[in-house]
């Protein structure tokens, strides 16, 4: 929240559609093998492969899916990989490659653009995947990045979200809730700097719900830990709109009913302590919350003794017959049905 | 530029997000044998090939690319499409599946969005492709549309801008000019229009500029031509921002010079005669003027006789020596040096 007025400001009309991509993506280094050509001709070219091709895209919208006002682009560059190799990750595969579009209106310099590509090159670099293409264009009104991501999976491996069967076991990477709580200090922080801009703002008490949301890392680890457990999921997602919403995808895809056991949801000190002091329950936030980026996914009941020791992954219910209905089972063990509460696009 | 006020307006609020893709994508179906499972999971899944995979993706903008004012969003939707499948035929190859990311401000009603939709479809109908994924989000301003289009190509047929050599010859499909000088036919009457509503524009005469501009056709058709004569060009790339950028690209990529000459360019009669009218010079028209979305290739000259009676292709030029620069011959012979005046998306 924090400009510091003197920075440098090149304006992107000096240097052209074309002097803006030389200029942006000469520090990316092309690292698979499978990447034939990058950037520089009208399409990539991808090597021919015996395994599956995963692609999935995301858009953000500044204004709608972020604000710059305590979003550093950067961490927006970064963010906006993820939001992309998780998916790939949800379908039981490894990422490749990325293409970046970005439409920016002409408030911002080329400083900017490049923190943005700083961003985004750290997501490449952290995750091993390659940037081969893209479009940079201006907007009439804010910035706008749309992202694909390209995969690949064996045939054998390629988890969907329609394989759960009743009785499976529900089973979460991580811990949830803490994306959404992080995004709420973060206002609650910008409305008390727009009274008062000179409040240095103290957030180490919210430092890991804070990186949840600014910096989400995506579970490239969990397909192949259950690759190293011989755990194949029978259906999985990636939590991006809260656990409620994802679970429903893969009960109603699949045909089939569930149970999740609120004392099993996981969540970090964090949460739970920010949830006090914010007035909110913990639960509502970790079924409804979003924007987590961790893997719900679910497995044979004869899988059980391969994950349970494991502190990466929690049991948090088990699949049923469709009839049975998506329900809650609360602390008092009561029944309570399942809403879909995630964060909508299309409402803001 | 006529409003139907009575047409139906259904909000998209009301549908939300899922709604919104459940709704519009239910019309579309999956053709290509590749396509493993289409949109409605994390991911798009493409089966695995012994070919290799070609990536391509282009951002439109209200405002910045097209004008509502004068564009269908039918047309626009076919269109969005085409700038994709255009750079997928220019690489040799042949397009398979695209994804399709949408943001829309409020003001569009669902109407709206179902015609956009409706040119995508006829573009994926009339050129084989299947739709796989998207996203679908608002924005704080107008519409925006994202597609990536995957192709795939035999490894050894893919072309590059890189491979054009000395004596080449140089050589476009079809006609130039045509969509630059819809354009200027179609801003002339929304400048009419402005100033008297009641005014029928009388476009009988500029038909085919304007469905030049407003629905251009990539040329899938030539790859496969091509193929048919035996030809592989040393260098394609497609002709978006005009002739005299897009030679340009090649001679640097390949490290040649050329020399295009004046009285080759292919130009239609229509083009012709309204650059006539407007006052303009029709070469420069076809060297800088865009979006026409024909294929600019070079082959070698041992090739000229599989080509040279071909209705579709001229010969426009050939492949000098990179010391030679890259020049226009002129009517007059006199040569003149090539400058790149495409259209720049951020100039404006």
């Amino acid at each position: 929240m924090l400009e510091d007025k003197n920075q440098a400001r090149t304006s992107l009309s000096e240097l052209g559609e074309f002097g803006l991509i030389n200029h942006i993506t000469k520090h990316f280094t092309l690292k698979q093998t499978s990447t034939v050509k990058g950037i520089g001709d009208d399409a990539a070219v991808l090597e021919a492969s015996e395994q599956q091709t995963l692609i999935t895209t995301d858009l953000l919208v500044e204004g709608v899916h972020f604000d710059l006002s305590y979003m550093p682009l950067k961490h927006l560059g970064y963010k906006s990989v993820m939001v992309n190799l998780s998916d790939v990750y949800a379908m039981n595969g490894s990422a490749e490659q990325i293409t970046v579009s970005i439409a920016v209106s002409n408030r911002f310099p080329l400083e900017a653009i490049e923190e943005l590509y700083a961003g985004i090159q750290l997501a490449c670099e952290t995750y091993g995947v390659d940037l081969i293409g893209g479009d940079t264009t201006s907007s009439t009104k804010g910035i706008l990045i749309s992202v694909t991501a390209i995969g690949k999976v064996n045939k054998e491996d390629v988890v969907y979200r329609s394989g759960a069967k009743d009785t499976d076991l529900i089973v979460v990477s991580g811990d949830l809730g803490g994306a959404y709580l992080g995004l709420q200090v973060l206002e609650r922080e910008k409305q008390v700097f727009q009274v008062n801009p000179n409040n240095q703002p103290d957030l180490d008490n919210y430092s890991y719900i804070i990186e949840r949301q600014l910096k989400p890392e995506a579970r490239k680890d969990i397909p192949k830990l259950l690759q190293e457990l011989g755990v194949k999921p029978t259906a999985m997602i990636d939590i991006s709109d809260g656990l409620s919403s994802e679970i429903m995808h893969i009960c109603s895809q699949s045909k089939v009913g569930c149970k999740i056991y609120e004392d099993k949801i996981p969540l970090d000190p964090q949460v739970i302590s920010t949830c006090e002091e914010f007035d909110i329950d913990s639960t509502m936030v970790a079924l409804s919350g979003g924007e987590d980026y961790e893997l719900l996914f679910t497995v044979s009941i004869d899988d059980y003794d391969k994950i349970k020791a494991n502190p990466h992954l929690t049991v948090v219910g088990h699949i049923t017959e469709q009839a049975a209905g998506m329900n809650l089972v609360t602390r008092a063990n009561q029944e309570i049905e399942l809403k879909a509460q995630g964060w909508n696009a299309l409402q803001s």
